[in-house]
């Protein structure tokens, strides 16, 4: 990599860390791009040099999101040094934590973004979809490993406990941001633990 | 009341209802005064004479949103005629006839402003915050119905079952939205009363 072609990269890294922050807050219509760029410090009339138009920007931010989410969050519920259920528990408690950091200010970007743009834009709601899906069938691996050893319920589908633990999630946690508390989440997880996931065991 | 002032609130109501309308597909930061007006036929710079600000407007849609809610949909789980556990299904069933005229695409608009503006007004976050809480005991009163007279499990909280429903509900509309199809709701209905709601029973 040529020095220019660093320094684009690095200022493209920037202004997606700072339209993340400022996206996570505001949403996706709210955030102006003139805010990002005086953020970080570039030009204004320079954006249209890293991003296309502001969707192509929050369509690299969620990509960004999502390749984080997976390796730094995710990954716990693959952690084979831990049993199914305590992986689920530990993702929960792990959150929670990011909650309780921010005052249960922010949220889920997902979350937030599925909610204001699934029916404004087509391309970003295929996009959140996607990552959705993807997030889902790590939820159903864990939780299908689970039942396999015997503490998770089999009375439902892997997919379908996973589709029920991630919606009730997000709704829990927008819950949380109305409340400022985090009761919503924590009913969401005694009884998504005791009542459904623990069903008949 | 004199003509000019039935005049003024006729205004006034069709200026909230086209208010609803936009505000439920578009949120509120991407709501444009000037395209309410216009769609009403109302001269720009009138909009101060019906409301304080966007904000008052916004709190004005929010109860009527609330009233409305409450008498037409909600008034089921307090129909005598049905045991309290039909009572919760026919809710689902008439939620989801709702969705699917509409192709998911609006969702609730309690549900999107809270994901919206819990972060950005606490104005509006502290009436979502009463509203919401007002749908949950809505919810409370049927749950516990059910739980004396035996149709609902009584492993969990009357109040945390509702919480749990409404969360878990309003996650899975958020779903709907993004996978612009009912299964997510389906998901949640099957699992909420056959795992959680019939637990032990």
């Amino acid at each position: 990599m040529t020095p220019r072609q660093s320094t684009k990269q690095n200022t493209k890294a920037e202004l997606l860390k700072a339209g993340t922050d400022i996206m996570m807050v505001k949403g996706y219509s709210n955030t102006g791009i003139a805010e990002v760029l005086k953020s970080v410090g570039v030009p204004k009339g320079s954006f249209y040099y890293y991003f296309e138009s502001k969707e192509d920007f929050a369509l690299e931010i969620i990509a960004d999101f999502d390749e984080h989410y997976r390796e730094e969050v995710l990954c716990v519920l693959r952690d084979q040094s831990m049993s199914p259920l305590s992986r689920l528990k530990k993702y929960c408690k792990n959150s929670k934590e990011k909650l309780r950091e921010k005052q249960c200010s922010r949220g889920c970007l997902i979350g937030n973004l599925c909610q204001e743009m699934s029916s404004q834009s087509d391309v970003l709601r295929e996009r959140l979809y996607q990552v959705m899906a993807k997030w889902r069938d790590i939820f159903a691996a864990c939780i299908e490993e689970g039942q396999i050893q015997g503490e998770i319920s089999k009375d439902f589908e892997a997919s379908d406990l996973a589709e029920f633990f991630l919606s009730g999630w997000e709704g829990a946690v927008m819950r949380a941001k109305t409340t400022q508390n985090l009761k919503p989440v924590d009913t969401f997880q005694e009884l998504m633990f005791d009542g459904i996931l623990r069903k008949g065991l």
